[in-house]
């Protein structure tokens, strides 16, 4: 598969993390002669948290993170390491009671390899929906895996994970933390889409800092409506869209308690400078994508009504394929703008391209030619901006543009 | 242009209406060579009833619809006639200033022109955004249209109304109201788009029943939901949307004063019957569209979330692509009906297309074969039936597939 043209042009340093290692392997769950699976072991001591699909019909592994979360509180076992199992090739989703047992059995394969509890083994798999996992593929090699553990592996354990991605995503950053270098390092997956497969997005963040059990899950969440809850390839929601973050405290620091710490600012910058760096790849790697493209709304009644309507402008089927066309339409803005269901002022709408005035007071800006508008166009980083007159809220989400190529992937193969 | 594949075979009749007459002609507003505008009167004595957009950017001519709906309580003047205007080729949208100036002058003209109130002037442009109207090459014509209205240009009028449609829609039933025959008969447009023009969907529906003004408007919103609002083609919104019903009151019948009066039930039913027909053509003239899919949603929580569930699947992306490429992808309508945001019980979910039992139990069914889903999706008229488990609410909504045609209208032709 060509990597898509937005791929970041250099290849990450990911910085190790103390108290996680990895390793990947393959199980042959669908593919061939790649590695499918990924294991994490995540040192005794350490918290975890997690955010989760929405959707209603969400898969049995998602199911089973939300309740060992829910009966640990986010704290691994005493004396033992929590450990995260992923797979590519089947998502284990509308697998009925079988994709329960198949969760089941992983969990207790890997606790066993791992030597830790069942409940301290998370899991995600992203692939076919509808068929039954071939888990004990999975286990044949978990022992292995678990001996080849390195605290290296980041690329390799990217790379596992992918479906119709056309490149691994990663990212990393430090932060000083009361006086200790931390480090935050992650990989992601997604949004590449093929028939039968779905739009999963995955991200595994960790970091060696301490942070308490409730003050990173709120950390996560939080971050989450600003990275990897602000982006849209085409609307639609996996079954199994799962973010993970786990915390070692191997950097020494003493404890977060609180999220709003104000001495964690500097963390949560480079938590947030991962989360949306994954965030930003996934996009770049949007089926048939060939714009970048940020949405930021201002002047909305509030932050969250900002944040729908970027998401309506993102959205539009009638937007996106301007921007593949690269047709300086406002028009279809305005149009999104009014759809969203959100107040918003026409005569005292503005509209910007880049630096460009494009609109404003409820019509075309007096400033405005078409041509300016038709080179900017051009780019394949686009940026649009539009104040809507109402209020203080603020929103910027990302998505990429709708292509031929997006037709090609979802309807021209056959599943 | 080519007309729709899925448009109907054979060109309706339609009946007159007594108290309704129609012309149409060429004003030049942006097309040569075309009717691009058309006029109706509709006798003294009328009601008049209107359903609008929601968007919050909402045109100019929908807006003074609005206001002379609200300030007339939807009767005609005493003694004088009510009037529709509508133009193609500029939609008066987000025109500021300009956009409300144009709307009082075409009104004041076509009162002066029909000898009625300015205030029963109804107007609706469809065409480009953001452009001034050039409402001067309109009253230009308004004599020689007066001059020539005849109950029986429907098809004139609604060819004038078309914009990038690819043929004239229109539909026409008769039932019998407390011992009389009474007509229903309209024309609509959309949702054919063509940069930068917009979904705009309009229809113009008339009848010579007796109807009060309350229930006449009450009939038209509630059958808006099971029609017009129950179509999409891409999910966008125009800033245009408008959907209006007269009614004569020239058969003669004992006027309806309640919506629901059981004696108006054949009439409601003719009405319906209109309605569904114009907005089933919008779909089949959807733009590249190759198959017109009824989805059905059942076992939700209300009529409400059946509807949201129904329209989450029909908007979404990646299962309009697999219609497109015949791919019996049941696992993207699992996706979609996860998404909505509504309660669905995944162990009870059951999913059809046509006849065929695809989903049950939160799983493929026994009986189910592949090729028979792929041999169903090869017809052009499909319908998929979803079961979510969990109460009595029910909804039927109607779409069509997304084709590299979609992406070649609205991305490769430049605005």
């Amino acid at each position: 598969m060509t990597v898509s043209s937005l791929a970041p042009k250099t290849i990450p340093v990911i910085a190790p993390v103390a108290g996680v290692t990895l390793a990947a392997g393959a199980a042959g769950v669908r593919y061939r002669d790649r590695a499918d699976v990924m294991l994490a072991r995540i040192a005794p001591g350490s918290a975890i948290a997690g955010v989760f699909t929405r959707s209603a019909t969400r898969s049995a592994p998602v199911l089973w993170c939300q309740q060992a979360l829910a009966a640990s509180g986010g704290s691994g076992p005493e004396g033992k390491p929590l450990v995260v199992v992923v797979n590519s090739g089947n998502a284990n989703a509308f697998t009925g009671r079988a994709g329960e047992e198949s969760v089941a059995a992983l969990s207790k394969a890997a606790a066993r390899a791992l030597d830790t509890d069942e409940g301290a083994v998370y899991q995600a798999s992203t692939g076919v929906i509808g068929e039954r996992l071939p888990h004990a593929r999975i286990e044949g090699v978990l022992d292995a895996l678990a001996a080849s553990l390195s605290p290296d592996a980041w690329q390799a354990a990217a790379a596992a994970i992918m479906t119709t991605d056309t490149f691994p995503k990663l990212a990393s950053a430090t932060a000083t933390l009361a006086g200790k270098t931390v480090t935050v390092s992650g990989f992601a997956k997604g949004s590449g889409m093929i028939a039968p497969d779905m739009a999963t997005m995955l991200g595994f963040v960790f970091t060696d800092a301490a942070i308490a059990p409730d003050a990173l899950q709120t950390m996560l969440h939080e971050d989450t409506g600003r990275s990897f809850n602000a982006i849209t390839v085409d609307s639609d929601t996996s079954t199994s869209d799962t973010v993970l973050l786990a915390a070692t405290g191997q950097a020494g620091n003493a404890p977060v308690t609180e999220a709003a710490d104000p001495a964690a600012a500097g963390f949560r910058d480079a938590l947030h400078a991962v989360m949306r760096d994954l965030a930003h790849q996934i996009v770049r790697d949007g089926e048939g994508a060939t714009k970048f493209i940020e949405i930021g709304v201002t002047g909305a009644e509030s932050d969250r009504a900002a944040h729908a309507i970027a998401l309506a402008i993102a959205n539009s089927p009638l937007v996106k394929t301007a921007f593949a066309g690269e047709d300086p339409n406002w028009g279809r803005i305005v149009m999104a703008v009014g759809k969203a269901g959100e107040a918003a002022d026409r005569d005292r709408l503005s509209i910007r391209f880049g630096d460009i005035l494009v609109a404003e007071h409820g019509w075309v800006a007096q400033s405005y030619r078409e041509e300016d508008g038709a080179a900017y166009m051009t780019g394949d980083e686009l940026a649009v901006t539009v104040d809507v007159g109402v209020g203080g809220g603020r929103a910027t989400v990302w998505t990429c543009d709708l292509t031929h190529r997006y037709i090609e992937i979802n309807a021209d193969y056959r599943s």
